[in-house]
């Protein structure tokens, strides 16, 4: 492919992480570099921003903030979980995202996010050469749910698997003071399909003694009685029980432990939103055992806690962003930027490309075998796996006490297209 | 008094925070120090570890463990939230305490806990005057809800300010991040009967559009419909709302806003056990503005948050440890170290003394003057007085991108006295 020049459009999709930002940096530190980009964009939440023509310029913004775009996290050019139908059943979508890159000379489209950002990115890729208009579409991959297809691991997963384990730590040793009755305690993390942030709780356990006991995830499938046993004999054995589980922890039918089923927790792309494991699990140790059980729900928090972030994640994530724009600039288009293992000791990994539609459509699922063969704590392997992704801190600015965060001034681009209802 | 020379016997009591590990270590360093204390003892889970004679030797601990307490949260040596009656119901409890005390010469007895601790820490010295024993009694000042009376504030709040602040930091960029119309939050903290907690998620607002937008105390009685009208107001004003609010609030006729009521949600106390307040919430801001809710509940993470632990709160739970083993070697009894503001802006403190009985039947609530007229955010003057509590970072010594903790080894007392059936 000829070297394309052009402006750039950076953008971020989904669920934000502690170091999705630091992707966004990695693009745009990058691309300000480049010969060939002429002008760096920022789509203001995501794809939305694109379809209402709502752009501005991140080359006029301090060269510090977009410095504190790595000590910044969640979202900060904006996100959303809008997912574009399919080609034929929503042209027009795709019409305009194109109508809108051609009115700002976008060549060069940077799309950090899960596998439905990537399937947007396939299918304006796909359109952009049907229609003639040469660019090129590159893909930085986030979650924190670590279930991308063809990446080692995903930026944003070594982050919150740090502070979940680091939570289990700390709320571990509460229920080591060992109250007259006050013994158990569920730690209930996010995690839809997979069982990545809830496995990454076992990191917390150093010593036989130390928390979690317990760790529950969606792929091996939930039995009350199983259960009940598990927590009788760790307190046996401890004198109490920590359990880590997982929001998408599944009955054997398939259905989820989760209670709250609610109209309101769906999200737009139909998927439920859970929460509520760690009250049935309190509940059924307290009605089974009699047990007193405390629960936590960290919610938000767990996703954006720059505070104590991985420095291997917010490395790993600017050098995404970067890699996806030297891939660009050579050339490559429609593909993710990927991590790839080269050794565990010492750790070492080195990029790779994954095709856009290959990462749209998988899903990496916490393979059964890094689950023990009951099913209630992860194998050895998988610790090795975890293990590297949470080492190092980052440095945070921080001021009076708290940390110091970045927000965009935004130098709005003009608008040149006629506006459009988002559907 | 004249100086009494002996063993000195070590103990913490109620829910750990993050550096009554700090306040321990305060005590066991100026204790070893000591010539008047002859050996440091510690009790394994409070008053418990007494009543049975389970006391471990200090002095037989490494230096390094010791000095770790500085960085190790919840409560090293064992808690409990066991109170003794009152001693005219109760007098078997209270002779058995003196006792043990005689059977390992322990002449100094430093108790760390709130102030149902520093009722059981009275009447120990009550009951040792009427019996002969001589014996010094001190209290260190310790709760994370900043409820005790006669101190300015109190060792463990800091740090729970701090990480409370940093997690609604964090999780209010998450609502910013603005999908489609995932745009409420609610974040429950603890604090079963005064809003000190809830009301130090207002110290993340730096700018207007930061979160917190809301914060709900116990002091304030809750109104739904006020409530459904702040909401509607801020959502309109920023286009999200993201609140804090405490475990404690009440509807006007005094009951608890939580909903989890169940028999085994009360603690050995007879005090209910909270949490449900941000369901609540969620279901109200859902059913009466449709804006879909996401909701937090960190439970015991926040009190043992050494890993963002506030450096003043860290060094100056040492202190108080420390000052109480000054005080008392110099013939002071009866009293709990206090924590007296001297400045505000430069932050200065210097430790007072406060009566055992006093604090023990004190509770100091957040000030209604220090929230708004509207009930619905803390004032100024709650900001200036918080700012200084959550300044600096403690190091925390990390391994593999984890804190390290420390355990005691705990090295036995040999038993003395005859088994004792606690009641």
């Amino acid at each position: 492919m000829s070297k394309v020049k052009g402006n750039c459009l950076v953008a971020q999709s989904g669920g934000p992480t502690a170091v999705i930002n630091a992707s966004a940096c990695g693009v745009i530190q990058q691309a300000l570099k480049s010969d060939l980009i002429e002008r760096v964009c920022g789509a203001y939440n995501g794809i939305l921003g694109v379809l209402r023509e709502e752009l501005f310029d991140i080359g006029a913004e301090e060269a510090e903030t977009i410095e504190m775009l790595k000590t910044t996290p969640s979202s900060a050019l904006g996100s959303c979980r809008h997912k574009l139908k399919k080609l034929e059943d929503n042209r027009a979508d795709y019409e305009r995202v194109l109508e809108v890159f051609k009115a700002h000379n976008i060549r060069y489209f940077f799309y950090a996010g899960g596998n439905d950002s990537m399937d947007t990115a396939s299918k304006i890729k796909d359109l952009s050469a049907q229609l003639g208009y040469e660019m090129i579409v590159m893909g930085v991959p986030k979650t924190v749910d670590n279930d991308l297809a063809f990446t080692d691991h995903c930026p944003g997963y070594g982050s919150v698997a740090k502070f979940i384990a680091t939570s289990v730590m700390e709320a571990g040793r509460d229920t080591e003071s060992l109250y007259t009755f006050d013994t158990c305690a569920v730690l209930e993390t996010m995690g839809r399909n997979a069982g990545w942030i809830a496995a990454a709780a076992a990191l917390a356990r150093r010593y036989e003694e130390d928390s979690p006991h317990l760790v529950y995830v969606p792929e091996v499938s939930f039995s009350k009685e199983k259960f009940v046993e598990d927590v009788k004999r760790v307190h046996a054995d401890y004198g109490r029980c920590f359990i880590a589980a997982s929001e998408g922890m599944r009955w054997d039918d398939g259905s989820y432990v989760a209670h709250d089923t609610s109209v309101l927790a769906k999200d737009s792309f139909g998927h439920t939103q859970l929460g509520g494991v760690a009250q049935v699990l309190k509940k059924i140790i307290e009605d089974e055992l009699g047990l007193k059980t405390r629960w936590m729900m960290q919610g938000l928090t767990q996703r954006n806690s720059m505070h104590f972030a991985s420095r291997t994640d917010r490395d790993e994530a600017w050098l995404c962003g970067a890699e996806a724009v030297r891939q660009a600039v050579s050339g490559t288009s429609g593909y993710m930027v990927s991590l790839e293992r080269v050794s565990n000791s010492p750790y070492q990994v080195q990029t790779g490309l994954a095709k856009l539609e290959d990462v749209a459509n998988g899903e990496k699922k916490l393979p059964r075998a890094w689950m023990n063969e009951e099913g209630n704590f992860p194998t050895a392997e998988f610790l090795d796996y975890a293990r590297p992704l949470i080492e190092g801190e980052v440095e945070v600015p921080i001021a009076g006490g708290l940390p110091l965060f970045m927000r965009f001034k935004k130098s709005w681009l003009p608008k040149k297209c006629k506006e459009y209802q988002v559907g």
